[in-house]
C-alpha cells in the first residue's frame, strides 16, 4: 500500500482535510506544538520519505475545526493522486482525516485562485451547558431573535471594507473583501451562522458572528452593521466569538480546478 | 455562594447529570481512574465538606455519554435543593454539568422506582470518517436500509427475555425486560436509533444497535430479531456496537417523583 519508489515526474497534489481543531494550536506549523500542518508534513514524510511543507488554503486558529480545508504539495511518489488519501490516513492521528486527494496543475496555489469559501459558526443556544458540545459550539444562553440576525446579516453581503470586522493585528494589504451570502438558522438547540465569501480577514467570521449575536440578543439594530462597516474601526463591532464554534466547511472553485 | 453551615435536617437531592464520557472510565467509581461518580463525589466534598458516594441511576460504560443520568445523595447542606446545581458546577470539570437539582423523598432510590429510560445510538453513515464526530458516533460506511431497520426494531417492543442481547457477564437475576419503543431515523449524515424502556441489561442497547446495523446492511431479515430473542443465546445476535455512539438521553417518571 505504501509505495516509496520515485518517478522522474513530480505531481502537485491537493488534499481536502477534515479535522477536529480541539487539540491543535491551529493550522500553521510551529515548532514543538501540535499543528495540523505539522501533522500533515510528518505523515507525508512517513509515507513517502519526502521532507516538505504543505501549503494550506486557510491557516485556521487554535480550536477551529474544518470539514474541507485544503493542503497542496509536490511529490515524486508514484501513488496515484486519487489514492493518496488512503495511503496517508493511516499515518495521521484520528482527529485529522484526508477526505479527498487529487492532482492539480504544477503552478496551482490554494490561496491564489478563485474560490468560494463557506464557514459555519455554531452557537449552542440553551439555558444550560451541554458537555458533549463544549468543543464544537459557543454556549450563548440569551434568547436570540433569528429574524433580526438575518436582517443584520444582509448588510454584510457585497463588497465592503471589513476593517471593523478584522483583528487589529491583521497584516492584509487591503481590508476590502466580497461576502456572497450570510444567513442564520436555528437547528434544534443550535443557531448556525453560515458565511460564504471570496476571502476573509483575520478573525473576520468570528467578529461578524460575535456582532450578529449582540444584535440577536437585542443590543443594537440590524442597520447598525452598515454604520459599523462605514466606521472602519474594530472597536465599533461586537466581540470575537470563541474559536471552538467555527467550522471551515468547504472550498468551491467556480472556474474549476486547474489540472 | 458556597454554604458549609449544617442544619439538623438532611435532604436527599437528585441531580440530573450531563456528560461527555470520552475521558472517563465510565460512571462507577474506581480508584485512581477518572469516573463520573468519582468526579461528583469529589465536587460535593469540595462544596459541602461531606464525604459521600452518590447513587447513580445508570452505571454507564467508558466512553458512553449522557444528557440526563441521575445521581442521588443525602446532604446536611443548607443550599436550597434547586440551587445546588449552580453551587456544584464550578467544582466539576467542563465535561460534566449538572442541569437540574431537586429534593426527593428520603427513601427515593433511582434504580428502584418506576422510570422510562431513553437511549440514543448515533451512527455516522458516511463513506469517510469525520474527525469532529469520532467520539460521538460509530462510523459505519455501508449503505443502510432504514425501513428494514424499523421493521426489525418493532420485534424488540414489549416484554421479552433479552438474554441474546445481553453481555454474558451480566449478573442480573432475570433477563426479562420491557422495551416500550424502538425507532430508527436518518438525520443528515447520521442514523439515530432511539430505544425507550423500563430497564436495560448490560450492553443491551449496544447489542440491539449492532444487530439492527447488520440487518440494515442486508445481513439478515427483520424477523430474525424474533428468532434471536427466542434463542436466548448471545452468539445469535450481532456485535456490540462501540461505546462512543451511545447517549443516555433521559429518565422519565410516569408516576411522578416522590418528594
Amino acid at each position: 500500500m505504501e509505495k516509496k519508489e520515485q518517478s522522474t515526474n513530480q505531481n502537485r497534489i491537493m488534499l481536502t482535510v477534515s479535522y477536529d481543531g480541539t487539540n491543535y494550536s491551529g493550522w500553521a506549523y510551529q515548532e514543538n506544538v501540535p499543528t495540523i500542518e505539522g501533522a500533515l508534513n510528518a505523515a507525508i514524510k512517513e509515507l513517502t520519505g519526502e521532507e516538505l511543507q504543505v501549503i494550506g488554503a486557510s491557516r485556521t486558529d487554535a480550536g477551529v475545526h474544518a470539514y474541507g480545508n485544503l493542503a497542496v504539495f509536490d511529490t515524486k511518489s508514484t501513488i496515484p493522486p486519487d489514492r493518496f488519501m488512503y495511503a496517508l490516513n493511516p499515518h495521521l492521528p484520528k482527529d485529522i482525516r484526508i477526505v479527498k486527494s487529487q492532482k492539480v496543475a504544477p503552478d496551482f496555489h490554494p490561496r491564489h485562485c478563485d474560490t468560494i469559501k463557506t464557514y459555519e459558526y455554531h452557537v449552542l443556544n440553551t439555558d444550560y451547558e451541554v458537555p458533549v458540545k463544549r468543543n464544537y459550539t459557543y454556549h450563548f444562553g440569551m434568547k436570540l431573535d433569528i429574524d433580526k440576525m438575518n436582517q443584520a446579516a444582509k448588510y454584510f453581503e457585497g463588497e465592503h471594507d471589513f476593517t471593523s470586522f478584522c483583528n487589529v493585528e491583521s497584516q492584509a494589504l487591503t481590508h476590502v473583501r466580497t461576502v456572497y451570502e450570510v444567513n442564520v438558522r436555528r437547528e434544534q438547540e443550535e443557531v448556525i451562522i453560515t458565511v460564504k465569501g471570496a476571502g476573509f480577514l483575520y478573525n473576520m467570521v468570528r467578529i461578524m458572528s460575535g456582532t450578529l449575536l449582540q444584535i440577536g440578543r437585542g443590543k443594537g439594530e440590524p442597520s447598525d452593521i452598515k454604520t459599523i462597516l462605514e466606521a472602519k474601526d474594530r472597536t465599533k463591532a461586537g466581540p470575537t466569538a470563541p474559536a471552538q464554534g467555527l467550522f471551515l466547511i468547504q472550498y468551491e472553485f467556480p472556474s474549476g480546478i486547474p489540472e
